[in-house]
């Protein structure tokens, strides 16, 4: 059997890109985007919504995050790990608690996962994914039939390790179904490298780089709790310039 | 011991680029750039080297490479595999015959890896790494106790598998002298991958983008021989625009 008619047996592909910096080679308008910033954006994205918050609102510059502020909104802005004076406070997943956010209207700008967001706009879905809902992820995605494309934050346009063992538990997960395949070298190796590590993932996760930022800036007690998975069914979703809740059964 | 403390001991950085699209984020002036395009350009140059060619002048532009033909020079220039028509041959290790090359200056353009060349000329020296020359690069490099930067040729701006482990491999050997660390995220990933592929390498080559790309032109003959240890002592290097071969005991 030709790689070719086997192709054509799995329709939709699914592709991993490691760094915003590369998206433009992988833009695929027809796909759904997921985006990855395991520490600490998107699990604290995942929390938020867990915690009831009611919209967010993704920005990518400071600037405009204080803007936001002096309009009276509640702000979490950090750059390098490191809340900024005028917000009302950082990306720790910790900070979105019930009684600071639910029923509440939030803007968020952190050092790599918000300019992600606005990056991938123009697909067909932008999904905010985490270990925290990646089982819920993986089936939204079979469900709708659709090609993947996984975004990582990685660090200022360079790869990570942590976003990229994301990706691969995610890309496995989905692969199972036979409507989908890759030849895409990244997503091989992000499958490889989470086999690797899943079996002792906190062990694995030790060795990564931002690891050792966030415990510089004493900012490392959420790596485990952003290693955990499916603590929610939650979606978040960009709809116009704002992040909601995907409906379930999914129609919006 | 604190990690500071640790990587104080260890004064040399590893570093692994997977795209020169990220290149600008790595830019070392001060390092050791190794180039690597395993599938096919570093593994030819190679080759070329070994065919006692005098040297090599890499152009990135199809433009410049038949400017060059129109000066009478021997002209080796592809896009995607294909031998351009203006060509005398295209990338194939085994054009670089010793009959063709011998004693001779050639051109040099192909898909992606002469343009890394050009990218990395301001560095320290500016290596052409492959199996074939790979304990060679690494003894070199340990003997000059510099940071080493690996630079990956990719595909078109993405990563790829197999200049990836040959990262891995080198990484993991010049890590064995204690003058060299790294906390490079993309670093660790290689050698990850190097360890998990090496017991078998064809084997696990087998399932690259690139090998599919080589095979679905009649290319994917040279796999094996590129994947091949220490065929040569000779390192090509970048001296003002030109690859000539690194003088033993490396002093040019």
């Amino acid at each position: 059997m030709s790689l070719q008619f086997e192709l054509m047996q799995h329709k939709n592909k699914i592709e991993v890109c490691f760094t915003p910096a590369v998206f433009p080679e992988f833009e695929n308008p027809e796909a759904i985007v997921v985006i990855v910033d395991i520490l600490r954006a998107t699990s604290a994205i995942c929390t938020a919504f867990m915690s009831g918050v009611e919209r967010i609102i993704p920005v990518g510059t400071l600037e405009e995050a204080e803007a936001y502020k002096n309009k009276g909104y509640l702000v979490a802005a950090e750059r390098d790990g490191i809340v900024r004076d005028f917000a009302d406070f950082g990306n720790s997943p910790y900070n979105f608690t019930r009684e600071r956010i639910e029923g509440k209207e939030i803007v968020y700008s952190t050092t790599n996962g918000t300019n992600c967001i606005m990056l991938a706009r123009n697909h067909h879905k932008v999904l905010i994914g985490a270990y925290l809902n990646i089982t819920e992820i993986a089936g939204y995605v079979i469900s709708q039939q659709r090609d993947l494309l996984i975004l990582c934050a990685g660090w200022k346009n360079k790869f990570n390790l942590e976003d990229t063992l994301f990706a691969g538990a995610l890309s496995e997960m989905v692969l199972k179904n036979e409507a989908f395949y890759t030849i895409c070298d990244s997503t091989l190796a992000s499958v490889d490298l989470w086999n690797l590590a899943k079996t002792n993932l906190l062990k694995y996760i030790d060795k990564v780089a931002q690891r050792h930022r966030l415990k510089k800036n004493k900012l490392d007690d959420v790596i485990e709790y952003c290693h955990t998975f499916d603590l929610t069914k939650i979606i978040p979703v960009l709809k116009d310039n704002y992040l909601v809740r995907l409906n379930y059964p999914y129609n919006n």
